[in-house]
């Protein structure tokens, strides 16, 4: 019976071999049918990972947040003739991105899932963060406008107090600094807030400090990298 | 500057190599002070992973869930004269287990946290849910008093309606059977529940239902096997 593979990416430029493990570069390998959330990132990856040459001859179809029910449920043919592979923008496939709407189709429709070992931004992020991992929760992104990212900003700290339960954020990068003044503004002053950018790449930057010793880093600048935000009320 | 990495380890007995990829590997080997959780379990894993026949000759602290504050501290000195390898008792070290204190000393102490990509099996029974992987929240442990849990199950379905959030427990192998009947006794029928048993591993059992359906399913039992719950309601 054909299966849907759930293939991690990299987080950026790393070599795939230096952060896919074995189990999930040979499973990658043998698939020639990908559902994937943006064909250019994906044709890159895919190239990287050990397709370099021949990617223009695999078949990839198009699976993100525009598309309609009825686009997903199309894709259930293609079970029919092979194995499918499902590959995300950065990371883990189905979290933090639509990817989670075909593998409810497959358990729909029978189709057996199978998950590969891949980086995840946000384990990574927590496991070096040092605040709660044995309770958390991913929030994804904040609202836009400014009075109810504020409120939502509120809301997250307080229940984070209530259940010390980590929160854990992620924004479009060009508002990343925009998100931390945000976060330095709202937040109690002994609030533990987290910055993690650019996981598993050489320029990794990941630092825990209190609300009180963030406002003495005037000078600190996330700028456009991939960044994983946590807080943790005290 | 000496360094704390943290290093994800395989969820049962499966080879090192095939679920670790290469970054993590060589960091592992290139160490010879590690914080584990537990002894014994982290020696089968550092024989298997690379350290075989000379196991005995790594330095291994414990820490655990009755570690006081002041043995985490302890382990401060360690960083003064070496690298440091955190090791959990299965998967991803700082998520679900005592060793974030370890790295929230690190962050007090200026000393930077490596986190290693590895097999997270909260993440890879996410992504095969199905379930909504864009908001969820890791709960852990439900109560263990019969009165205690069934509210909390309560709660955790009406959290995840009211947020549209993924709630997420684990539970101690030998209690599963019993979860999952509490689970079926407590929940509405429309909530759709995932058990995740035996990831990366030969047996590995993902099933994602409506707890209409499961209620079907008299005879399944998940057994003494390592397993992660999911649960979203309608």
């Amino acid at each position: 019976m054909n299966r849907l593979y759930l293939i991690p990416t990299t987080l950026g430029d790393t070599p795939a071999e230096e952060v896919l493990p074995a189990s999930t570069l040979e499973a990658l390998r043998g698939l020639h049918v990908f559902v994937v959330e943006e064909l250019r990132s994906a044709r890159r990856f895919l190239s990287a990972a050990g397709f370099r040459g021949h990617v223009d001859e695999l078949e990839l179809h198009t699976l993100n947040e525009h598309s309609t029910p009825a686009e997903v449920e199309a894709l259930g043919e293609l079970f029919e003739r092979s194995d499918v592979g499902l590959i995300t923008e950065a990371g883990l496939p189905a979290v933090a991105d639509p990817g989670a709407d075909l593998v409810a189709m497959c358990h729909r429709n029978g189709v057996p899932v199978v998950p590969l070992v891949g980086p995840s931004s946000l384990m990574l992020a927590l496991m070096a963060s040092g605040l709660n991992g044995q309770s958390f929760a991913f929030r994804g992104y904040l609202p836009a406008k400014t009075e109810e990212r504020r409120a939502a900003i509120r809301r997250a700290e307080k229940d984070s107090s209530a259940l010390r339960q980590t929160q854990i954020f992620i924004e479009t990068p060009y508002r990343n600094d925009a998100l931390l003044a945000d976060f330095l503004c709202g937040l109690s002053q002994e609030s533990r807030l987290c910055i993690a950018a650019d996981l598993t790449l050489p320029t990794q930057t990941i630092i825990t400090l209190p609300v009180s010793e963030w406002h003495k880093k005037k000078d600190f600048k996330i700028g456009k990298r991939p960044c994983v935000f946590l807080l943790l009320a005290r």
